[in-house]
């Protein structure tokens, strides 16, 4: 299942030009340690015979296996500069670790699958717009498997702050920890968590609450009740903060109109997306799925201007990222998908005694051959203990070669014949040009 | 290249009714230990928190990552065996990690590539010829990217056991340590380990290096000649020793004679093959490149009757494993292939100002429906640096869409046109129905 997810992902990845890339597991503590906030969630690895001596290297420069995709990503740009083309746009879909207990739906060990593009010195915003529509086409693929439409629900940290900043509020870090815990607690208990733990007033707790609960169903429109609610608050338009607040306002503008007219309904305006924007420094974004708000946001990224420097020179991204684990797990337990161990092979050749597993071998390479995955019975069972084993790896075809020695047990065929075990219809065939039922032969595969 | 790599393997072992398992990195200490020898190559993992403290818990239920394919497929097995279907074909491609200082040519972090063959309780033997044969067609398409032929050198542990044996020596392992470093020291070097470290006669020594260097054309000439070998050496054809031997000699036999049925000069016997033969039971395999004997054996692997146990249940099992890193590292230094940061993008679509960018959007769009990987410029630069952006990249073709606004820059087209910028030709086009030269685009795709 998660292989037919990875594949379909990178198939779409592929098509809009991003350059897979794999890096290794494992970075020095120094890089793992830079995003301080989520350290606590590192693995650190100590050879066996370390034990005991673990604490004579400090942490920096040990190694540690990486926690998201961005750090590497981060030394991987900075590494190989000089030969990379920039734009640069990558996917790339590898385990990450986390060193936190393993809770319902949160592995230590888990799939990301992320596309960024960085820019070197600058990075045109139109990519701020083009990398969620990528990822909405990816997961719009992955219906076919059961998954529910997804809509990317975009805000924008420049927006916020100089908002924030407008009303004169200052601890802009604070008021985002607490909007985000709007759909959790609701709104009066945001309003008094802001008046208690970032300094507001009930007037200021409430406009920041009015801001997280503006809708739009356009950019002009969001730009009007933008100016309105600035208007009704007292944020002057000549204002930094109003300069600040605009600039972020027109990205997201200009993202959720050009997303309309490429894919309506696909990405929309939401102001009260708080988390993440500690880190990005610009668009950031979140993905629900439609009837699954309690799995959360499914993809997730940004713009930030610093994914990593060099000398003088920065590297501004835009990056969205799929908890692949958590996607599929939710796929297979909720959304009809089923995993199941069948075996990739069509069809199973049936072995009538060992001595003819040689010709089996044939026609199963003359399958092969032509691109049909073929299996060849372990031994030779009856015939009913073949088909059961068949029946048990999910191969719908059972392949009777032509009884190889005259006057041998009498069910044996004169001429090769092929079963659907699933319709029980049985006919004559020539493994030299017979072709499965595409259809028998995609549930094998795509199962 | 690895990514391409990796494709081509799995879409053999699917072709031949593998079932693809991918298990998590993360084993504990316990699992990790059973093959003590290995045990120095081990990292554990240390939560940050518990950095320190990592004494606190024992070794066995501490964690740590896997360093082969094997281990995990021995907790799977056991895991799942209520599910299974056995014999269970599985193959498997991951990371692996040893804790051993980096050298050239050897990484902390590497790949492997494993197809492995379980039963439950027994397994036909047919399964030994099987599984090296379908490495070898493996490998056999891998020769498109420029690897060498691929040979699988058979040895067997029973052959060489009971003829060790026959002749009175009883330190097996011993002397399978000394015989592997035959290629390396040579035979007088080796005879004199075996009576040094092996309490081995003089007459014993030179008779181990008779049989390492006993060689043959098909089944019956190897068991005619060390038929012979026994003779000579006053092994008794009614010996417990003798019985052993020529048990593992016919599979021996079985194996060179199917495989040249099958595949000529695929699988040899080489008497001399004895690294692994201390943890294989029976079978044991290593598989050189023509012209590259420096590289060693590039894919290893034998049977075990006993890979996993569960009550008075056992697992045996045939596999091999390739280490897939190092054969890439090899394909890329030395084999001709090369690997660069190119786009799987066969055209960049120009943009030829941020007006059109829809347009140009509308385009890539049009040609991505139909499968054609396509990148669009990242801004409205001058045409030269855009085409320099897609030479870069590795993207043959340049789209110039049809001029936006009347009376624009002289250059622009006035209906779509597509430059390849290999030959420089440029053709008028239309995205609805232009397929790109397949020998072009596959060059994009598969550098």
């Amino acid at each position: 299942m998660e292989q037919r997810v990875i594949d379909t992902l990178r198939k779409v990845f592929e098509l809009n030009g991003f350059i897979g890339i794999e890096t290794r597991a494992v970075e020095t503590g120094a890089s793992l340690l830079k995003k301080g906030e989520t350290s606590k969630e590192i693995y650190l690895l100590s050879r066996l015979q370390e034990v005991g001596h673990e604490s004579d290297t400090p942490i920096e420069e040990r190694l540690g296996l990486h926690f998201d995709l961005t750090v590497p990503l981060s030394r991987y740009v900075v590494e190989h500069s000089g030969a990379l083309a920039f734009p640069f746009k990558r996917w790339q879909i590898q385990k990450v670790w986390r060193g936190e207990r393993p809770q319902e739906g949160r592995f230590r060990e888990f799939v990301q699958a992320d596309i960024d593009v960085i820019g070197a010195g600058d990075l045109p915003d139109h990519y701020e717009v083009e990398l969620p529509l990528v990822m909405v086409s990816a997961l719009e693929e992955l219906r076919a498997y059961g998954l529910p439409k997804a809509t990317v629900h975009a805000n924008n940290r420049k927006l916020s702050e100089g908002f924030y900043r407008g009303l004169g509020l200052t601890d802009v870090e604070g008021v985002l920890r607490e909007i985000d815990k709007l759909d959790k607690i609701g709104a009066d208990e945001v309003a008094r968590l802001l008046t208690e733990t970032c300094g507001a007033t009930e007037a200021q707790a409430r406009a920041c609450l009015e801001l997280a609960e503006l809708t739009a169903s356009d950019g002009a429109e969001l730009a009007a009740k933008f100016d309105a609610l600035c208007e009704a608050h007292g944020i002057a338009k000549d204002s930094e903060s109003y300069t600040l607040a605009r600039q972020g306002l027109d990205t997201l503008a200009m993202i959720v109109d050009e997303a309309a007219a490429i894919r309506p309904g696909s990405v929309i305006a939401d102001l009260k997306i708080a988390r993440g924007l500690d880190y990005y420094t610009g668009s950031v974004y979140e993905t629900f799925l439609d009837g699954a708000a309690s799995l959360g946001s499914i993809c997730s990224g940004g713009r930030y201007d610093n994914l990593a420097s060099q000398g003088n020179r920065k590297y501004p991204g835009v990056g969205l990222s799929i908890g692949l684990s958590r996607l599929v797990s939710y796929m297979l337990h909720t959304a009809g998908a089923h995993a199941s161990r069948v075996s990739p092979a069509a069809v199973l050749v049936a072995v009538w005694n060992e001595e003819d597993r040689p010709a089996a071998n044939r026609i199963a390479n003359q399958l092969r051959a032509r691109g049909i995955a073929t299996d060849v019975a372990p031994t030779a069972a009856k015939l009913g203990k073949q088909i059961k084993y068949a029946d048990k790896l999910g191969i719908p075809y059972v392949w009777f070669p032509a009884t190889a020695a005259e006057g041998a047990e009498g069910a044996e065929p004169a001429g090769d014949e092929v079963k659907n075990i699933v319709t029980g219809e049985q006919v004559a065939a020539d493994c030299t040009s017979w072709e499965p039922d595409t259809v028998v032969a995609q549930q094998t595969v795509e199962i």
